[in-house]
Formats: C-alpha cells, structure tokens, sequence
C-alpha cells in the first residue's frame, strides 16, 4: 500500500539502492505555479550529507517532474517527479545478504515476501521517504497560498533531555533542528560521542501547524489525529504520535485538563489554552495543531551485535555503511511533508461537505 | 468517514440519543458460527452502569442481527447489527443546547457542519463505539479461529501511577480493569475521590495481542503501527499511540535499543527483547504487539467551568448527566474492538500477497 | 463490497427473506431537509405489487430513518435507514434449496462462498436495491436542491421493439414507465401474453439526466461514463450499458459521428448534437446526459427449464414464486437513483478541484 | 483519479506531448520473474506506427523498470515503469491552440480545469494507455502462470459489418486484428477508404476470457461486471460494454434466454450456453468470459469541421496531426490490459475471502 490520501494522493515507490526513487502526485489542484525548485528546496532538507551528523551518503537527490504540468503550472494530471539514485555503494551490503540485522525490517520482509532486497534496506530504508517529501512539498505550497498555513518542525527532545527553548529563526540554521540555542552545545557534544562510539542516540520531534482553518477531519474514522497518527506513524523509526499534550494530559483531571473557551478581543471564539493539541472530537478547532512523535535511535550501529543469520545460526554484526547517529533532524522534514499531505487533503475533502452547507 | 478497514470493513452509525447505533460489517469471510451473544458478551464489557466507576445510564445495549446470516452461519454478505437506545434522557442537555462544553467537540462539529446534535454530543459521544464492538466482536472471533489469537486490554496507568504487576485473571474482576491487584484498592480511592469531587481522572491503557502471526503490515502506508495509530486514535480522548516502548525507546542509545535476534529451543528465530512491539519494518514479526495508548480524563464534570456560547458571551456552565469519573475501563473493550479489526484487516490483505508466492 | 461512492457513499445490506434491508448513508452534505418521505417516495416507486405486471409480493417496504438526521436537518453524520420484510414466504423456496435455477446467482455463490441463502436468491435478489433507492433518494434531492437538476427514466424498448415517441408525463402514469402513449397497448399485451405463458421478457431503459453541471468525472479512472457505467452494471439482470448513441456510434464515419461545437442565442457554447451522450474526455460537457441499459428477461420462469442439483444431476424446475414478467419498469428507479448517488458524488468531488482553482 | 484496482493497483502518468508516460504498480505479489522485455512485448502491439493503418507517428515506446524488482524477480515493492515521449511534434497542435476539436475532451477539460494542455491533447490522448499496458502486462503473466488464463481480444465489426468467422491464429497477423481471415481484404479496404477521405470510422472489439476460474466478483458494488465495465469504459473512444450477449439478451424471452446448467463429461457443472458471459449475480462460473465494447470513429479527422474557439467564435478547423483511421486494433491490446488488471485484482480479492472459509 504505497498510496496515501483520499483526495490529494500520493504514491511512492523506489528503494535505497534501486535506479531511481520518486511519487506521483494525484488530484492535485491545476493552476498551481509548480517547478522542480519548489520539490528541491525541501528535498535538500532531507538528503544525506548535510552535515557532520548526517550521513555522509553523497547524494544531490535532484528531482526532474515528468508530467503533470504544463507552462510551469499543473493541469490537473497526475504529478510524476523522479529522484536518481548514483551514490549507492551496494557491495557494502553484500556481507548482510544473509543476515537479519537488528531492530531492521530484514527479518519481517523476508517472512512476509518470502525475498528481499537486501542492499540498504531496500524499500524500508528511510530513502523511501524521498517521495513523500516531493508529494508534502507541492501540499505546503498549496496550503501556503490558500491558507498562509505554516508547519514549523524542531527535535523537541534528545533521549532524555526536554529542551525548552523556542527560538524560530534557529531552527534551520542548526544541524540538530533544534528550537532551543541554548542548549544546542552539549546536544551537539552528545550527538557526537554517540557517533564517535559507533553508536547512534533517539529524540522527539515537534510540529506545529499554525493558521490551519477550522472544521478539517471527518468522524468518526476520519478523525484529524487519527489521520496524522496514521501519517507520522508510517515513517521509518517513529515510534510515538501524541496529539496536544498527549500523554501528559492523561496525568491530569479534567479540571486542569480541559480547555476553556473564550472569546478574544477580536470576538472570536478560541481556547484559553490547547492541551488538545487544535483538535476535538477529531475536527481541528481553528487553534495551532501541534503534536510530538518519539524517533528510536538509528537501528544501523557500528558497534557489534549478536543477531542470526537466515538459517537461523547466531553471527555477529557491525553495521559498517554510511548512517546517521540520530534520525531526528532528518525525520523532521518528512514529518513535515506527512502532516502537509494530511492537511490538504483534509481540507479537500471538507470542501466537499459545505460545497451545500447552505440549503 | 464512517467505514473502517480495506477488506474487512464495518461502517459504524448513530447518535447518543437517537434512535439506535450500530454497524455494517463488510468483507466478512462465509461459513462463520455468529449469533447475538457472540456479540453481546463484547457489548456487556463496555455499556454502561456496570459498576460504581461507570455512568448510571442505563442502557442494556441488546443486539439485533439484521442481515448477513443464514442458519447461525455468516454467508459473505453485509453483517447489520443494530442496538436501539431506551434511557436517553434528552432533557437533561436542554441547557447545554446553546453552549460549547470544554474539550467536548461542540464548537469544533458547529465549525465542521454548521448544525449540531446537541443531545448527548450527538455523534461525538462515546456511545458511537457500539458500532466498534460490534464489527470488533465478529473479527476477534474470527481471529481466535484462525490464529487462536487473543487480545489482552488493561489499564496501565490511573494519573500518574503507573502500575507494574500483571494478574491476567484480575481484569475482567474489578472495575478498573487493572491487571495489577495489589495497586487496586488505591486506585479506586484516587477514582472515586475524582467522582466525589465532581472531577474525572485519566489514564493509560494497554493492549497486547498475543499469536499474531508474522506478515501482517503492507510497506509503506499501511505499516502495520500506522493502520493500529490510525484505529486507536480515532477512538474518543485518546491522546497518543506508543507502539511497543514508544517514547522510552527514544530514550535510550541503538545499542540499547536494538532487539537482538536469536533461536529459540525450537529453532524458532524470536527477537531477545521485544521493545518494537513486534512489528519491523511495519511488519509483524510473530513477536506479541503490544501498545499503550493514553486517554485523558472525561471531559463532562460537574465542576463549573468558564465557557461560552454561541453567541461568544461568557457562560459558566457545570455538565451535569450522568458521566464516567475514569474513561479508561470502558474504553479497553473499544481498543481492543479496534485492534481486532485492524490485525484481520491486515490478516485477509496479507492472505492477497502470498495466494501467488510460490511461482 | 457492499459500499458505493467517494465521498457520498452507500452501503447496504439485507437479504430478500431475511429480517430488514436498509442501507447507510455517509458523506451526506448536513443541513438537508429530510423526512422518511422523502425516502417513502422513490421506493414507492420500486416496491412489488404496484400493478398487474409486477410481482404479487405484497411488501410495504416502509422506512425508518435510525440516525442521521436531528430536527428533520441531516447533521453530517451517517444515516442508517431500515425497511424490515413483511411478506417472505420461504417455504415456496423450500423445493430448491438444493437446485441450482438457471441464469440465477445460485451456482456462483455457492462456488464462491461454499454456502448461499436459498430463500428467494438471498443477497443476491432484486430486494437488496431496496438499499440502493434509499440513497438514491437522498442523493437526487440534493440534486435537485443544488443544480435543479432532473432524472427521468423511461422504457425505450421491449424485446425487439424500440419505442421512439417521447411522452414525459405519460412515464408515472402506465405500469410500464414507457414514454410511447401510442405504443403502450401493443406492448402491454405483449407483456401480459409472456406473464400468461409462464414466461418472461426483457427490454432497455433509458435514463437522461438534464442540467447536470459540466466538469463532472475525473480522468482517466474516474470518467463518469466509467462510473456510470460501473452503477448501472451492478444492478441486478443489466447486461450492456451505452453511453449515448453507445454502438451506434461505432458504426459511423468521424465525420458523422462528433458532435460539432457552437454558440447558442446565449453565447453559451453547445454541441450541435449530443451523440457522445454529454461527456468528453471523461467529463460532463454541460449537456444533457443520456445512456441506455439492456436487462434482461426475468430468470424466474415457472416453464418446465432443464438444471441440475448440487449433487450434478439433472433435474427439472418450475420457478414458482411470485415474479415479474418484465424487470424494466422496477429497474428504472433502481437505474436512476444510481445515476443521482454515482452524479452526487462526482459533483461532490469536483468540489475538490475547483477550491483551489483561482490562484 | 489515476488510481485502477483495489489490491492489485495500478497509477498511471504522463501526457501526449509530455517528457514521459508510466505507471507505477502496487500489490503485484512477489517472487515473479518480471523484465522489460515482460512488459515491451505487449507495448509493442499497442505502440503507433505498427502498419499502414495506424498513426505514423514514430515512437519505439521502450520502457524501463525503476523499482520494485531485484535479480529479475519482484519483490512486492512497487514497480514504477517509464516510458519516455520521443516524437512529439507539439508544434503540429500550436494552431489549435484555442479551439475545442469537436468530440474531443478539450472542451470538457478547459471547463473542469480552467487550464489545458492542447498539444496532442494532453492527458485525453490515447497515449496514456501506456500505463495501463504497462500494468496490463504484469497482470496477465501473473494470471497465465497461476491459472494458465487466457485473455484474447479482436474486432468483432467494422462499422456495421459484423464478423462471423473465428480464426484465432490470424489475429495477430493482421493489422486489423481480425479473427475472420475471409473477410479481412473487405475490410481493409473500407479502413483504407476512410483514410484516403481524411475520415475515420468506428467498430466492436470483443474480449474472451479463458480459464477465468469461479468465485471471482463481490456482490454488489464489486460485481465482475461492474468492474468489467468500469474497466473498459474508462478506455479512450469505448461508448458500450455488453457482458455475454449483451443487449441480444434483453430481446428475448426467458425460457429463450437463460443457461441451463448440465454435468459435463467430467462430472463438472456447467452450462449449455453461456449467453450471460460467464459471470453470473456478479460472480464468475467458471464459463469463459466474453463482452463487447464499442469504439467510436477516431474523432481527429482531415476533413474540414465546424467548431468554436475559446471565445465562442464559429471557426473551420482541419485537425491534420498524425492519426488512426480506426481506433479498434490498437484498442484491443488496452482491452486486454484492462481485463487482466482486474480480473487479477478481483482473484486477489477471492483470495481474502476464501482463506477463511473452512471452520
């Protein structure tokens, strides 16, 4: 099931080591202003080699669009944009072509397919999340222009620590993606002896989505948060969704928990505060939609491990490659382009439900 | 969106206090024993009035097969299920009719559809998840035939406490459904405090499904924790999806974190450490799935709350009905209802791929 | 798959003897007026009994509208409508629980569910579109509502003979819903002479759907003549479905066969002709769409016919029951309330495109 | 909606005049042996320039396999294939650039879209059809090796001339993909006429289906037929689809019409005839399946035609290009591609239902 969407459809395809990756997009909207710089300028968010905590993968990922538009503007027809892969380094993998690596998908693939592609992962490296980036990053300008709608991600934690800080204009100007200056040194220093180890460190990710319009998700199971679950959720390494305060807010009592309405000096109604993330009853609510996913450490580690291999033999590993200590500051652009896909698409739909709000 | 699944599909209906709540369930595999009771001892776990810490409305929730049997057994057509609601008390929300209740989704569902339901919260009302334990009902049935898989749901946390002994026979004894029999009797003081006070608490619950068999998840929009997020999510007050030890293992560095594989004495390869959840990948791994999702306290209390209503003028208001202090027993039976779904779902998509694997 | 539509979606359920039939609707725009009358209306249309040419079967077929709908408004949330059986007599189908009737769905279902509801061909009977005119019910007011747009559905033919005269009013009035005045007498005792041998005849429907909107349909899997035609093909005896002149067409000269394009006193542009049926490409043209579906001969006959029984030999059967000697003139509804859900839902996902059309 | 299939999906892309058509696609089981050359052999028999009677236009079509395979099998990953445009003369299309071709989609697409692409059509041109080849090919490997099923297809009329005589061997050898050798010299001549007049005409394709085997279709939205038809209408130029004799069938009386069942030699049930094309109540039975589908006459003639340009204003066009004089032998191969796709689907859908049918 490599398509995801109702309206505004995305469809992925390719692997780490394959010829090429790419999406075609579906049902979006014609008239849109669309080149290959608006796909790239998010595709070099993602790609490897970016810094000294990234992998040093060498790939430039330049995006070529191969239908779907026409005098810079889309027409309506579905969106083919390709991605050539020319960094790969197969032979590297050819030592773990029996091997089930830990924590990877190798062992699940190969008992649900009966084969695999064994040179990096092949469709579960995170290389796969090339296409959805393409498809997230013509969504957000839709979004952009439509509703001045925002999406802001930052690592919001590395293992255990919290960082609170939130200064905006740092975010893209750190390798870490982090929102808090301060506390960027000693995140960088333990990002770095992780590495130094061999080894790799976990973290959470933040999104905001600030002006995003009232009335978007659909009960009962198209509810907002269930639909971004479903989004964040089915991206490499995340192993957390939590809409608002998530689980802190299952601590509190529903006293201190819910959130009251008002109405602001400009008479509109909005929430004093929003614990519940923009969303209630599944519809978002008008307030800034925000939620947190947990990223796991780099399941690729240097470091020995004790695995089997498929005759079901035990052998020891070191995942030598090319990996990121920590995913989180790569993740967070395909977190992005997950909740932009997720949005409008949404917000498609809901143009279907009051297209006759008034009889 | 009120139908659910890709192959085994239910489409869930009805209102608080409308006339009646059910589901269609679809895709239904032929040949099943399936009569009322089948049902009805999924129903008898989650209705109402079961015990002092659950609302006193009473509703017996008798269910009706409509369709979709023929002789005891299912035929392969639509499954249509219905429960007719007796103890709506529909005055009790007269005053509420104009007034947007906090962290209920009153203003969200008036923002969405211009018109509300506002007896009982209409559609948003928990009530809906009728239709869940019906469709839930049929599938882990099926489940159990085929996998003799079973699903276990218990409440992990009340607040803050987080309970760590596992009685598996205690559950279904004690109204919390807490599997931790020592901690019992302070958690129901902390409930019924909270139910004294007007207030409501949260707290965590826990699913494990145990038998699940490797295979299920199809890469890379129906990754198997996607597809479980996206069902549990949509369930009502449920703020996050960890699967396995989600956020924790964000925590931790990959040589920690990385579940080694190795062979059991029945040369069985099994992962040491199970901190994924048994899913790679998005994949199951034979491994038990296991995942907690958080639910925040009931948003109806007694307390008086700042509000406003429709006009945007200030209001305090106290939700006065007939409520539950704690969501989280009764909404065990949903998440499990939902996980049962979800794992057959996968379990009839996966049956698709390896009908041709052997060419 | 007992589920139709996008965005405003069917899905029903109910066998021919069994307890109710109904049918859920979702996705319906809120804020309709709507009343079991509105309901009541069209599968007064349909229901058995209504002349001497239809079936004896005496059925009410009465609505109740379960949810859905709050003060007479729809509310956005979906709307389960039941109509229960009154008046199966399953003995009569005692006698061929174990025959296979010609040309019936007796023989495939047993082959593809290894179990079928012998009484009065279970699923698989014309009773089940019952669920079908519920939402075709729904569908055509909103129509009507929003585009003033008409369905009108006629008998153009019976066996062999064509009717060309064109009488709109005369449709309701005779049992036969041809619009032929002239016509009529010859036909009905063509009709009645078939029923008095034990027989049964076939014919075509037509149906024309005036002021439909142009744009509708959606390239290259979503052409509305596709879903159209997918609508009407699934009802049950249509064997052929002609879009416009259909295979007349084909046996034209391009020269002849396109509709040449030009401005009418209103300067809006028009096609001179409207062979290809008022779509293009896939899509309305703003013109009048009209198709055409031949069904067949009722299957039950209660002359002596050639089977055999599940063991394989072969035996002889009289069809007795209660059946229609021609099934056009109940199809037509059928026929046209999938028309107003498969139009509904494409002018519900034009919507989609056109949001973001003015950049 | 570029999207075909349920379980076994394929996405199609790409322009007339663009950079490159494909398609990408998903489910396809594992473990198939599957190369380019899998795919080119039945691109081959659609590609233009394959006679005298098919548009010069010179494109080799070679195609190229992006993902989803590793050492020659596939590995159940999604399989993107590219097919880049070679030939395009858009300059040819540059004076039609503001004026609606009579029967073509221009017009519909300018008023769904307010954009077109208007060199060669755009998306509306025939060339799209690659995609589905492309997906086509997969299907019928898949089907030839597990069922060892046929899918033939051939012209069945050439503008009011119908066919008696079935040679299949002859087929593929001439250019008008008849199956009567006797009366291929008649109507190559008619073709070549029509050409010569700058004109083009109309015809039947006929589809058989071999060794399709029982069971397969979802009553009632997924019935065979309805897939069937959804399937061939969405076909460039198709204006019917007639399942088994079609609309013969609704010109007979029942006695007359319906197929008795007998025990074959075998002890097999089958039926004497097979008027209802092998599928009954939506299910297949195990009979060939057959339809029809009509092709209109290619709607880009010479000859001079009146439309209306953007404005409004009458104008004369000539629509030179490059073009077919009938579209129907380079139809069928789409037919065939069509029918494979989702017969395949729906037996991967037999699949879910069955494997739980012994309790």
């Amino acid at each position: 099931m490599n398509t995801f969407g109702n309206i505004f459809r995305i469809t992925t395809f390719g692997e780490s080591h394959g010829i090429a990756l790419g999406a075609v997009i579906d049902g979006c909207p014609p008239g849109l202003d669309l080149t290959e710089s608006d796909i790239q300028i998010q595709l070099d968010r993602r790609r490897p080699g970016q810094s000294a905590v990234s992998t040093p993968r060498d790939e430039k990922d330049r995006c070529e669009i191969l239908s779907g538009t026409f005098d810079g503007k889309t027409t309506g027809a579905p969106i083919a944009v390709l991605v050539r892969n020319s960094d790969q380094k197969s032979a590297d993998y050819q030592k773990l072509k029996n091997v089930f690596r830990p924590s990877h998908a190798d062992f699940s693939y190969f008992q649900k397919y009966g084969i695999r592609d064994h040179r990096g992962g092949g469709r579960a490296s995170a290389r796969e999340t090339i296409g959805r980036v393409i498809g997230g990053a013509i969504a957000r300008k839709i979004l952009s222009q439509k509703f001045n709608l925002e999406i802001v991600g930052f690592t919001r934690a590395i293992l255990d620590t919290e960082f609170e800080g939130f200064d905006r204009d740092f975010i893209e100007k750190n390798p870490l993606r982090m929102a808090d200056r301060d506390a960027f040194d000693t995140a960088l220093a333990e990002v770095e002896s992780a590495r130094d180890d061999g080894d790799s460190i976990g973290g959470i990710a933040e999104i905001i989505v600030e002006n995003a319009p009232a009335g978007l998700g659909s009960p009962v199971f198209g509810k907002l948060e269930s639909a971004l679950g479903a989004a964040i959720l089915s991206i490499p390494a995340v192993k957390s969704f939590e809409i608002g305060e998530g689980t802190a807010l299952s601590k509190k009592r529903g006293s201190e928990a819910n959130d009251p309405f008002s109405t602001d000096s400009d008479g509109k109604i909005r929430t004093e505060r929003n614990a519940n993330g923009g969303i209630l009853g599944g519809i978002s609510t008008g307030e800034p939609i925000w939620f947190r996913a947990a990223i796991k450490p780099t399941s690729s580690i240097s470091k020995t491990q004790k695995t089997v291999n498929i005759a079901g033999n035990p052998v020891e590993i070191e995942v030598r490659g090319r990996h990121d200590p920590i995913l989180v500051p790569r993740a967070i652009p395909v977190l992005e382009a997950m909740t932009a896909c997720t949005i409008l698409d949404h917000a498609m739909m809901h143009a279907t439900q009051n297209f006759f709000v008034k009889f």
